[in-house]
């Protein structure tokens, strides 16, 4: 496949973040079993429902550009998830495991965090010139939904940080 | 390999991030090469002379700890390399590719700032406790080393964001 717009450039960007948001829906689950402090377990879990809710938003974006919503292989989550669980995988205290799944955890949201922006970042030189980004208020529509979902992964972020360090990696050291 | 102490998950970390900076010294030249617009060109040369710098750093750190510096392989990076390059063969028009290169740069730039920033955290809580970290001022000393390499990482991601958006990004859409 030849990418030649920027339209295009920013349709492939959302098909790899919503193939990463797929496979981070699979993997929270695995990670919430695997951690102890009670904090971090409901905060997985609420990340869990958000994640589901990133995928209803990305499916929106994908209708509004009239596009199927569909992924594309995004091998930077996949070592990202990949890399955690080879971490995690080799600890067996609960703290240091818990401040090991909170890094795993943050590698991937970050990772999101940069992709949302960039998405974000693009699809704002865009709307005055795409045609399917600047009909109709789509291109403000979208932009919209990127920034929810964007300032949930900020939130998130905030959240893990927190929790490892009132109390997790104190716990650890 | 079984981690059961802080310092062994912050050791891990380390030779994480060392086996990442290795992969990123080798893949900015080709990079370079790819890029159009001369202030990006300039901008991921100086990032490699930065790269090489954020190496000796390390092995600096490494030698503090009396620990040997030596990398593991990092699947994450591997995959944000990956993706990018993929990504980056599949466009040829000059802006289009350079808005490509620019966000590759910054996915690679943010997993290094969440790395470094976790680092940071974690090395905080462990001076009051670890011996090699505790011992002759060590652990000050790991920290501002590690704190010195994540301004420049911060510093070049706000120099890629600007680039982008001041030229690249407008002439790409």
């Amino acid at each position: 496949m030849t990418i030649t717009t920027m339209e295009q450039l920013f349709v492939h960007g959302l098909q790899d973040v919503y193939y990463a948001e797929n496979q981070i829906a699979k993997t929270l689950p695995q990670m919430v079993e695997k951690a102890s402090d009670q904090k971090l377990r409901d905060s997985l879990n609420r990340h869990l429902q958000e994640t589901r809710e990133h995928l209803k938003r990305l499916e929106h974006v994908f209708q509004l550009l009239g596009q199927p919503a569909q992924g594309v292989t995004c091998q930077a989550v996949l070592g990202l998830i990949e890399e955690g669980e080879e971490l995690v995988g080799q600890i067996n205290n609960r703290s240091l495991r818990d401040a090991a799944l909170i890094a795993s955890a943050q590698a991937v949201e970050n990772y999101e965090i940069n992709r949302y922006g960039t998405l974000i970042a693009w699809a704002e030189e865009m709307i005055p010139r795409s045609s399917s980004m600047g009909q109709q208020g789509n291109g403000a529509k979208v932009i919209e939904l990127l920034k929810l979902t964007l300032e949930d992964e900020k939130s998130l972020d905030r959240e893990l940080t927190s929790i490892a360090s009132q109390k997790v990696n104190k716990q650890a050291a």
